[in-house]
This record gives structure tokens, C-alpha cells and sequence, in this order.
């Protein structure tokens, strides 16, 4: 299997670092290929502007997705995307690793999928018409692949609950899961995620790092979040919305787009973090 | 009063162009001081990384917290950090403005949160206690102002609506509501949001407009989001909590922060947009 870290940490000598030489360290134990990109290692430029379109005439307006479009098309996004895009596509199993900095990832992560997730490429992908709205949410370029997340977060795991003030950590996560991964076709499996990391000790740090080698170890077999497709059925469509039937009292708005039959117990609690 | 722009769109001529011009046109016309942050025209940084910390010793890790703790307190953080803090200081109200890309901030406006936010700041005030974790969630630097989110949307209303594929946009916003703005104490307004936005016609564009400015004529008197205030009592300190009495069935773990009580419906859906 190949597998592709994306990984935004600052300093590789942090804890994060050390979880993904230790993951890595595991997968190619496995026999499986890994690539990285290390965003700060390798000076990502997180900005979306007009350098990235240099076919775009100057005194233009930038319209970005128009732009992003137009370039994907002609083979004329920079060197750096295309070289995102090329390891996405080589990739059996995406991984997003990152710490979570004010409920969401760092800059830097964002603008790899501000850029690289082109029109064309990660969106504006397929037939729009009265039966499917696009490739997306279950189909789409990245259709067949799975994709993962590692996240470290400072705050204690209750703060994350259900009631947790910072909010619950499965709906802080789903513009990501689902915005993110599932949208352009990834199947996403459920996150592995390290609270109060900034407090673990030397003596802890082994068994997290475990449990994430554990994790590594069952990237082909977790069962994904299981996400409702959009074409499928479930979706009126153009209006985009969950039939009225579909709606459950007391699941919440994001809930409502799993599909229960699907999943052990409707919720991502059965991780394995 | 005074009102701060933070704009994080790459074309002035843009359609965010046009809608800040026009809402700072008329501020200024009721007499209000305002000030503009225009992220890409003055090149923001976006990425935290050892240049934000010129008094980290070589060598040692990048541990952010305390490095922008300790930056803070010696007045050691970058210029165009501290002038971002002061037009903060500054300002009555706070106001974002971004096209949302990917379900969340464009990445030069997550830097800014990432960058300006420092530990002392937009985080780490306070008493910790037995009764009281930190000035955050209504409490802190930002205390006594108020914020509002003005957001561009490509997708239709409906994508977006509770049931929407999209995911309810008022849970996309939550992180940000709550978890940036009303975490350094702001009162978070109502957002602005245009659905549609790239397919917006030229007919079109005034009623949208004049949407926005009387947003803005309304600043002072709009009420805000009735997030519960952590120390408040809703919440068991230290596991952050809410209490188990407040849970309500049917309502979503995000909704389960508002307090009910202070609002007419219980959800942001009072908007004026």
C-alpha cells in the first residue's frame, strides 16, 4: 500500500514529529511505501494568490475558482501543486497529522488544501444534472483511496466531550471529515486523537505512540465513518438536502449524515484511540 | 466607535472587495473610526513557525505555547503581530470577512487567528481554579467588544441549511463563533452570509449590499449569540463540562452552548441576513 503523510508541525523534534517517525517507522515495517510532505520542511506556500495562476492576464480579476480551473486544465499550476497532486493520486491512504491550533488546523495545512485541491481536482468534478450533483461526497478523484487524521490537542478529552465547553470533538473535526476527505471521495476513518499533548510525559509517550502504530497497523481494515453518499438517493437533488424522512430527532445536523445502518453504534465513538 | 476590518480576500476587485468598500463607506458616514486589515495586501505572514520568536535560543524545540507566552510577556513578538494586537485594542467591534474555502478561513485569515492569538492574549489569561479555568468563553482580552463574520459561500442556501449536504452552516461557524471569537471574550453577532456568491448577478449585487450596510447601522444593537459563559456556573470546572441537567434532548452538541434562555429560538436562525 502507499501511503502519503501530510504532516504541519514546525519542529520535527516535537512530539508530533516523533508519532509520525514512529508511524512511518511501522508502515514501512508493514511493507507499505510512504511519502511525506513536511510542510514547514519543505517552506509550503500556504497563500492562495495570483502566483499561483501565471497564465492569469494581469489586470484581471482573480476569481479563484475560475482561475484554479482554467489552470488545471492547462497543465499551468505551479510546480508545487502539481507535485501535491501527483503523490495524492499515487497514494492508497492519505494522512493528515496535525496539531490542533484554535479548533482547526494550522495555516499552513489549510492552504496545502487551499491550493492543491484544485477545480477540477478536488472539486468541479462531474456531471451536474437533475440525478448527481458532481463527483462528490463519496466520489470524485480521490474515489477508492482512505484518509486519516492524527491529531495532538492541548486540552484535556473532557473539554472535547459531548458537552465539552471547547465543543464536541467529532463536530469540530466533521468540516474536515467530511468537507475536506469525504467530498473529493476519500473514505475517512476515524481519527486518532492525543489530548493534553503539551503534558505528556516521557513515561506516557510510549503507549500513545503505540496506539498509534496500532492504528497504522489496521489502515486497511477500519471501518470508515460511514458517510451517506450524495448520489445515492438520500440527497434531494438540486436542493442538496437529506430527505425529510432521514432526519432522526435528537441526532445533530452533522450527525445526520451518517448513515446508522451503516455503523455500528451511528457515531464515530467506536475509534479506536 | 471603532470598527476593525480584518479582510482576507486576494482581488480587491472582488465581489468582497466591493461589499467591504461599501460597508465601510457607510461606518464611516454614521461616524464611526475604522481601520482595515487587508491580509493579501499587506502580505501577511500565515505561518507560525521561529521567526515569530526571535528570542528562542537556537537549538531548543519550538514549543508554541510557551514560546508565544514567553514572546508576549517580553514585548518580543514580531511588529506586525503586536500592530494586529493593538488595532484589537483598539477596536469596539471586530469584523471578519472571508470567502469560505473549504468549510472553513481561507489560510491567510487562520494564520492571523494562528499568529495574532498569542498565549497571554487570545489565550492563557487568568485565574486557574477550582472555580474558574482561565478568562476564555466570554471573558478575556476581547471582553466588552463584539464580533461578526461577514462570509461568501459558493454553494446554494439550501446546501447549507440544517439538513444540507454541505453541513448547517451554523455548525460550520461554530469553531470560529465560539471557539475563536468568543473565546477571547468577544460577543459574537449574528454572521453575514451570501450563498451563491460567484453566481451573483449585477442586478443583483445592490440588494446585497444594502443587506450588509444594514448590518452595519445595527452594530451596536444586535444581539449577540447566547453562548454560555464557561465560568458561569453552566459548566463542571476543572472537566469543562456542561452539566448534565442542561443537556437537552434534540438539540446538537454545538446548540447544547447556547443558553436557550437568553435567546428567542434557541439558534442563531434570528439572523438579519
Amino acid at each position: 500500500m502507499n501511503v502519503l503523510f501530510v504532516f504541519a508541525h514546525p519542529d520535527p523534534h516535537s512530539l508530533n514529529g516523533a508519532l509520525r517517525d514512529s508511524a512511518v517507522e511501522d508502515l514501512k515495517a508493514q511493507g507499505h511505501s510512504v511519502r511525506i510532505t513536511d510542510l514547514y520542511a519543505e517552506g509550503w506556500k500556504a497563500v492562495v494568490d495570483r502566483a499561483d495562476f501565471p497564465q492569469l492576464a494581469p489586470g484581471t480579476r482573480l476569481r479563484v475558482p475560475q482561475a484554479s480551473r482554467d489552470a488545471f486544465q492547462e497543465k499551468a499550476l505551479t510546480p508545487d501543486v502539481q507535485a501535491e497532486q501527483e503523490k495524492l493520486l499515487w497514494a492508497d491512504t492519505v494522512i493528515l497529522q496535525f496539531p490542533l491550533w484554535w479548533f482547526a488546523m494550522p495555516a499552513i495545512l489549510k492552504g496545502w488544501v487551499d491550493r492543491v485541491y484544485a477545480y477540477g481536482f478536488g472539486y468541479g468534478v462531474g456531471e451536474h444534472s437533475d440525478r448527481r450533483w458532481g463527483d462528490r461526497y463519496g466520489e470524485g478523484t480521490m474515489a477508492g483511496k482512505r484518509a486519516m487524521l492524527i491529531v495532538t490537542a492541548g486540552g484535556w478529552e473532557s473539554h472535547y466531550c459531548r458537552r465539552g465547553v471547547n465543543g464536541f470533538m467529532e463536530d469540530l473535526l466533521f468540516p474536515i471529515h467530511h468537507g475536506i476527505l469525504f467530498y473529493p471521495g476519500f473514505e475517512v476513518l476515524p481519527p486518532f486523537v492525543l489530548y493534553e499533548a503539551d503534558r505528556l510525559s516521557e513515561e506516557n509517550y510510549p503507549a500513545a505512540a503505540e496506539a498509534l502504530r496500532s492504528r497504522m497497523r489496521t489502515l486497511e481494515t477500519t471501518q470508515p465513518i460511514p458517510y451517506r453518499r450524495q448520489n445515492g438517493g438520500d440527497y434531494d437533488i438540486p436542493r442538496m438536502e437529506l430527505r425529510a424522512e432521514l432526519d432522526r430527532p435528537g441526532i445533530s445536523p452533522f450527525g445526520l449524515h451518517l448513515n446508522e445502518s451503516e455503523s455500528r453504534d451511528g457515531s464515530m465513538s467506536n475509534r479506536a484511540d
